[in-house]
């Protein structure tokens, strides 16, 4: 099939679509409505629905503290390993904890205190990174002591960083490199083995964040020896709201790495309650506070519809959509002003397309409300469309575009006053 | 009514209780089952069972994104202002985040940047306190230099720390006294103004964990010019497994601590994405990362509960309740080797009751596993009774003792090994 801007090539897409079934195990209540945020929160799959009754009703009300040998203190390390596969990691390389944020902050903590790294300073990551990463080193960094700091790398066009500049800050004085996978803007994804490999030839160590990677992504934390990762649940793993957040340390580094906050969970004999602390072997020692378990318990259902998926197949969909999508931009949009916010070779790409327009806050607010159209901006000009391939459609990606050119050259967004919104 | 170790006895009181109604409002499938383990984890209201629902079908699944404006944002801070007017607060002192050995963390970490620690290196805390606590304080002692101490003031009697045992310990190098309030094995409640003053005169800041206090006990944060403070929310606040904690911090220091773990739901401008962080005024600057809506949301229904029946009703009837188990120990249980591991006067004592026993441990199976009994053990001897006075019926305490005669009289415990259970 030849592209076309008609909704009927959109329409043939999504009837050729493999994986078009997987959108009926999600709860869609409104067809109309054409939801592009699912790389800040993903869809309630509808198994969830089911699990939440039967982790609340059941294993809560009924089971009460037993709940917590029979199905509680092993569901980080169990769906972590699920997890695990999405990633390339083994089984006993992955948990869940706490949020994106605190186990960034574990993580790098640890770094700064590993053997490897002593004496040396430096953090290097880039001004692409989601901006809590930024304060989130910043703060490991303050605490490992005031010779240790922050090297921000710029994107000289805001959207990509080339490998040269990188390799540039590297040196005998970093002490970690660590950076987004996928960007949370531009969607930018970097070459993992080739800047873990650079890293590791300067003698540091490396931490990938996945938030926009897991389940949209192939990654291979084995193969490309990385050492440290965290990630998101709640975007395209589908595992709700705020859901606790994915830890990776590479299985010869866990018994050298210390938990900066060391707490009850991560200790070797939990329900001795000895005064003094005692690291359990593994990732577990990487777990510190009672887990929120009903989050927690949400998680599952998600990883299991994109392990059923198969990450793969949805890279090949999601590769396709982004493409569709940037091929109407450019016959649609380009010609009102918006500019392409992401890079235009699929391999440097993540699931989700920006386009920048200089009235991106007000078309984004008038899509929501005019449109039924959810995409999500960021300041100070992008608009980020994000295609889960679970249960994007093409046919909404072309209403999608169709509703932002409506939108633009009649100029319904004038109404709005320059405000924001969203939440990634 | 005079005292009696009959069961008619327990059944008048029953009678007489003016909350006894509360016990409806909480999902109790098996009328047989004697849940005493409230203290680690609180009954299932069934008012959370709606809100379950409702945040994963409609605010989840079919709010989405939105749903972070219209209902998740403001979670933690209206959720903590209710739970401020249990524990003596001002509205804008409390707010819901990570878990209390997270907080715990924050708030050490916070405490020994204060101008006012400056130049002080000891933190003072006791061998009472929760085993993860003083991991908590070791970590953050470790990550704020090498001259930086915890003390643990020793328990003459593995029950109760007198008060010029800490004072001994509280000096002019003393930067923070961080103690729980109510000791999670021993029940033994501190005086909270007292301790509080005397850290305050030696120039300390004072944190109290108010785990095993918060819902069952009254405690004025304000009158006592409590500094911090930290909390679970999933013992008698019924909010549910690993549920997010409360963090307090007194208003007049807000603006000038500094949350060691900075991140973007604590920065003052959120949703701008800022490469730099700038604190958010008051109690929000203590949030960190995206927190977990599902386990949040279902914080509120529980503490609602609490305040409907009102903290110094709850605790009238928990020392009444206290009082009665005692009063069967000494006559029933005393003599077949139980010793009481809890304070003797009322207002020294949460609200559980410690029963220690050599083969404590085998008898805590025995009760659970014959007997339909849900106590719950703290190596190396101690059964912990918690009663929760929305819920916990006199008749179920008379069972509870009964049971705990004839399993250790008729040596019905013997057929089980040493093995440990339970969790807080």
């Amino acid at each position: 099939m030849t592209f076309s801007t008609d909704v009927h090539y959109a329409r043939r897409l999504d009837e050729q679509d493999e994986l078009a079934a997987f959108r009926e195990r999600f709860v869609v209540d409104d067809p109309e409505l054409v939801y592009l945020d699912g790389n800040s929160l993903g869809r309630l799959p509808k198994q969830s629905l089911d699990r939440a009754r039967d982790v609340v009703a059941r294993q809560w009300g009924q089971g009460l503290i037993r709940s917590w040998n029979e199905h509680w203190l092993d569901l980080p390390r169990r769906v972590g390993a699920k997890i695990a596969r999405l990633i390339g990691a083994a089984d006993d390389e992955v948990t869940l904890a706490d949020s994106t944020s605190v186990n960034l902050f574990k993580l790098t903590g640890a770094a700064l205190r590993v053997p490897r790294t002593r004496g040396r300073t430096k953090i290097v990551t880039d001004d692409l990174n989601f901006p809590t990463d930024l304060y989130i080193l910043r703060s490991a960094a303050e605490l490992a002591g005031a010779d240790c700091s922050v090297h921000v790398v710029a994107s000289p066009d805001g959207m990509t960083v080339p490998f040269a500049a990188l390799a540039e800050a590297i040196d005998s004085t970093t002490a970690l490199v660590a950076l987004s996978h996928t960007a949370f803007k531009s969607a930018y994804v970097y070459d993992m083995p080739a800047v873990t490999n650079l890293a590791h030839e300067a003698g540091a160590l490396v931490l990938w964040d996945l938030s926009h990677s897991v389940g949209a992504m192939p990654v291979s934390l084995s193969s490309a020896a990385v050492d440290l990762a965290v990630g998101c649940t709640y975007k395209y793993l589908n595992g709700g709201p705020g859901a606790p957040a994915l830890l990776y340390v590479r299985r010869d580094l866990q018994e050298s790495i210390r938990n900066p906050i060391a707490g009850w969970f991560g200790h070797h004999d939990q329900l001795a309650f000895h005064a003094d602390y005692q690291p359990a072997a593994g990732i577990r020692r990487m777990l510190t506070g009672t887990p929120p378990i009903l989050s927690l318990a949400l998680i599952e259902p998600g990883v299991d519809l994109v392990l059923e998926a198969g990450v793969e197949r949805l890279r090949a969909k999601s590769v396709h959509q982004t493409e569709y999508l940037i091929g109407l931009w450019e016959c649609l949009l380009a010609p009102l002003g918006f500019a392409l916010g992401s890079p235009r070779e699929p391999e440097r790409r993540g699931s989700h397309v920006a386009l920048c327009h200089p009235e991106g806050l007000r078309i984004a607010r008038a899509l929501v409300d005019q449109m039924h159209v959810i995409p999500d901006f960021r300041a100070p000009d992008t608009l980020r469309f994000g295609l889960c391939p679970l249960y994007t459609t093409y046919a909404e990606l072309h209403r999608a575009v169709s509703a932002l050119h409506d939108v633009t050259r009649d100029g319904r967004y004038r109404c709005y006053p320059g405000r924001r919104r969203g939440v990634t």
